[in-house]
């Protein structure tokens, strides 16, 4: 998997650039971690965090190629999950006799049998427990960076739903990862991904596409 | 609310023996916080936290009562969550012609409304990702305190996934509450309890006694 901090695909280094490099990084990530705890996820910009660690705009858009990934990076996640999360959506676009919700709970578990995305998921929980500023971000995050993507295959009668709907999947998701990977609650953790994601994918439809009430 | 701690309903206090309780109290909670540590909450036994505070066993029953209420004490949990879980079940079956579901998830945020247990649930929480002893006697806890009661409500042609069809009711409720309340993620957060029953109340209902592979 590709670290989220390499220099964005398309763009390849100039090595006239490069020999400045080994502290602006740092930089960059230090302001960037700065503002997300100042002003959220939703509220830092990469124009301010630019400004912080003293450099232009476009240095950060080509280290680091968007806020996403910029905060991937700072947060030393191993995989920038809004990505992972898009790129599980459309393979489940791909194969569509299968149950989108099955699908959905047998990648998420795919993604958090990797022992480092346990660390990088468990020290983010453990942040927002703590702080309350570190809730805030991770709120702000999951919005933008996780449901959204999420609420791109939920459908009903009524749009204004999507969000909770979105929201719901986040809920029972969240709350397989925390009971499987974190708590290891006995049968949770004891089952096998084919036997969650039948037991947990219908839950995971009704969210995106049933009645929600 | 009543506190945990309090002398046992029925085993009115003796005034003769109050005098030398003031030291006693502390020293058995000292005692069994050290036993939940050291041999989790199955392990962690009445007899050996009374002599880890140099009593007999039968004064840790007649200030707490039980194990469970023991540790409720011990960890200052404002509520015993398997008292008040069984009660919302009793109260549940007196109404058969609503949806338990519904009726579970309704008196679940009514508890976790209260910041008490809020604030307690976030300790236990943050405890058990910092430390995998704490996470232990949480996961044991748990299964025997919160998980059994849960089970009793559960249905299925299989008796042996009665455990399973518990711990994903504990993955849906536990995913529930640290979204609304932990991390406070906008539509879920927003979302009244009336609305958050009528969503999620079918999924409850489904992992009790409906399919679930």
């Amino acid at each position: 998997m590709t670290q989220p901090n390499n220099r964005r695909a398309g763009r390849p280094a100039r090595s006239g650039r490069r020999a400045g490099a080994s502290g602006t990084r740092p930089a960059i990530l230090d302001s960037a971690r700065r503002q997300f705890a100042d002003h959220g996820y939703a509220g830092a910009t990469i124009r301010a965090i630019a400004s912080g660690a003293g450099v232009d705009p476009a240095l950060v858009h080509h280290y680091y190629g968007n806020k996403e990934r910029l905060f991937a990076a700072a947060m030393e996640l191993p995989i920038v999950p809004g990505e992972t999360i898009s790129e599980i959506l459309s393979n489940v676009a791909q194969e569509p006799g299968q149950s989108v919700g099955e699908q959905m709970v047998r990648s998420a578990l795919a993604m958090w049998e990797r022992p480092d995305v346990q660390g990088a998921f468990r020290a983010q929980l453990r942040s927002a427990l703590t702080s309350e500023q570190a809730a805030v971000t991770l709120r702000e995050y999951i919005a933008e960076a996780i449901l959204q993507p999420v609420a791109t295959v939920a459908s009903g009668t009524d749009p204004e739903r999507t969000p909770f709907r979105a929201a719901l999947v986040g809920s029972q998701m969240l709350g397989l990862a925390l009971t499987r990977y974190m708590l290891q609650v006995g049968p949770i953790a004891a089952a096998s991904p084919e036997e969650l994601a039948a037991a947990i994918g219908p839950t995971i439809d009704r969210y995106l596409t049933g009645d929600v009430g």
